[in-house]
């Protein structure tokens, strides 16, 4: 009984589109430090926990939505075109079809991520933020932001935040349509905060986090625990943002992260994105903390981390972690 | 309001004591399937959940109590006397301390572990069980086997699992005095069961395990879901022992291990006892696994493991850890 993407899309669109020719927006990527870890229902992405992130500023994705010339529809991502039966093509093209109605206008769809290899970020949220805002241009739909993250969280869940800039809250929701589990911008800015993104280990990752997650909620007992310690770690969150307490955000976007991880691992089969070199670089950040230098970590689904830090101590966490590892600093409100 | 060791002891042991000249007992290392992680009584060692240990035959250590011939305790461990005031020295004088009541007979006591240096165990479990099991030899205590593992809990949470031989359940209890939270030998033998001592890393850990399930309990929301999951697993455990089902019992324990290990990640500040040489190799067992080897591990609170398989794949287990690692095979029932 469950409801449909397009069933919620149906509801929101006019019957009658009238498209643009050209339309082109960018979404940035964003790092949580309240984690989204496993969802409700997963035709719609609706998550069992709220969360929070900070957007990463210039960093994230650009997408251009034009009429298509060859009468096919097509697909570029990084300036390449890629094969229609590609699965970076046909997750575009999809989600597409889910907004254009029985329009038989083939279109171009161009995505460029200038997120640096270095940092290891999944693009998925800012891709299908960019994405949405592109379409909801390009086929003048006139929605608003609310409706747009929650859209874009029906192509990746955390692509809800990538809507917005700066600190964004993602609610969790209680309609069955899921369209109040959208995101929201927090009217708040910090100049100073910074975010490491240091990448030491490259590879696939063999479990994606939509199989992950799953797999989390299915096996691991200790999840029980999860949703009501997101939710108090959300609060938590917010009030050291609104006090600008760096430790206690620092501390409680760590433990979170942490936690989530924690879950994975008591999954069975377990489920470890670490590699050897994510543990060397968090004892070396524990021990960066243990110098009085506070510097907190979280990491998503994969082996990298991302350190927080203020703008007094870049150069500290700079020369921490020299050449061998590749790293930036994204600086979102300077 | 909280009953003393000395109060449960007194209450168990005669008010005159007949001391002999000498005792010597052995008491063997155990590696627990179902873990003991946190305490409901500190002063006890009561613990929160039930656990279930393998323990390893030779693998252990041996105590002899005789009267001292200078006048004075005098401690010595594997072949050296130790400095009065030295932690282990007054550890095993206060545990004697507990039993002797106002005898004034000073002893020497010696302790002799076994357990290779490579297998990078504890060995406060079996040498507290083998101090005890000396003490009631030594004064004559005539104590049962359930009363001597609930003092050597006293002494040190799993040594009341050292006691036996064999696969042993350490039941949670519910007495105020503990005096039901001892252990039983099932009666059980598995001839072919292997338990692989894989030491991966070495040097001190900087957070004892008393001092870690301590913080876990404190400060880690997801403990909150561990002692349902550990009574579930001893269960499971029990089962998969009963129909030998080493797969059931492999997945078990393994689980079981990497989610106390999950609620230790999920602390604050957090406790991770790997070292990135315990991720490769634990990926390795995860290799080999997919190649059709039924070899599962655990580990306790530090960066080693323990592998478990059964006799007919010793090979190729031995084979997949070469040269760099220091390994060795404990054959439980052969």
């Amino acid at each position: 009984m469950n409801i449909t993407k397009q069933a919620v899309i149906n509801a929101y669109i006019p019957e009658q589109l009238e498209p643009g020719t050209v339309a082109e927006c960018f979404a940035p990527s964003n790092i949580a430090l309240c984690k989204y870890w496993g969802k409700r229902d997963v035709e719609l992405n609706l998550p069992i926990n709220a969360s929070l992130s900070i957007s990463l500023g210039e960093l994230g994705s650009r997408t251009k939505i034009a009429e298509s010339t060859t009468g096919e529809d097509q697909v570029s991502l990084n300036g390449e075109l890629l094969a229609p039966d590609s699965r970076f093509a046909r997750k575009v093209i999809n989600f597409i079809d889910l907004f254009r109605r029985d329009l038989r206008q083939p279109v171009s769809v161009s995505t460029v991520n200038n997120i640096p290899t270095a940092a290891g970020l999944a693009s998925s949220a800012s891709g299908f933020a960019a994405l949405t805002l592109a379409i909801n241009d390009f086929y003048g739909l006139g929605l608003t932001s609310e409706v747009l993250s929650a859209f874009a969280r029906m192509g990746s869940g955390s692509a809800s935040r990538s809507i917005y800039q700066g600190f964004v809250e993602w609610h969790k929701g209680n309609r069955e349509d899921g369209m109040d589990s959208c995101a929201e911008q927090l009217e708040l800015e910090w100049p100073g905060f910074r975010i490491g993104l240091l990448k030491v280990a490259t590879g696939e990752k063999k479990v994606d986090s939509r199989a992950g997650m799953q797999r989390t909620v299915e096996s691991a007992p200790l999840y029980q625990s999860w949703p009501q310690q997101a939710a108090q770690d959300l609060a938590t969150i917010k009030r050291a943002l609104s006090d600008r307490d760096f430790e206690l955000l620092g501390q409680t976007a760590e433990q979170n992260a942490l936690s989530m991880h924690a879950t994975m691992i008591a999954s069975w089969p377990p489920l470890l994105y670490w590699q050897p070199e994510s543990v060397a670089a968090m004892q070396q950040v524990w021990e960066l903390r243990a110098l009085g230098i506070p510097v907190y970590l979280t990491m998503d689904a994969g082996p990298n981390l991302k350190l927080l830090f203020l703008n007094e101590h870049e150069t500290d966490v700079r020369d921490a972690f020299p050449g061998l590892m590749e790293f930036d600093i994204v600086s979102p409100f300077d």
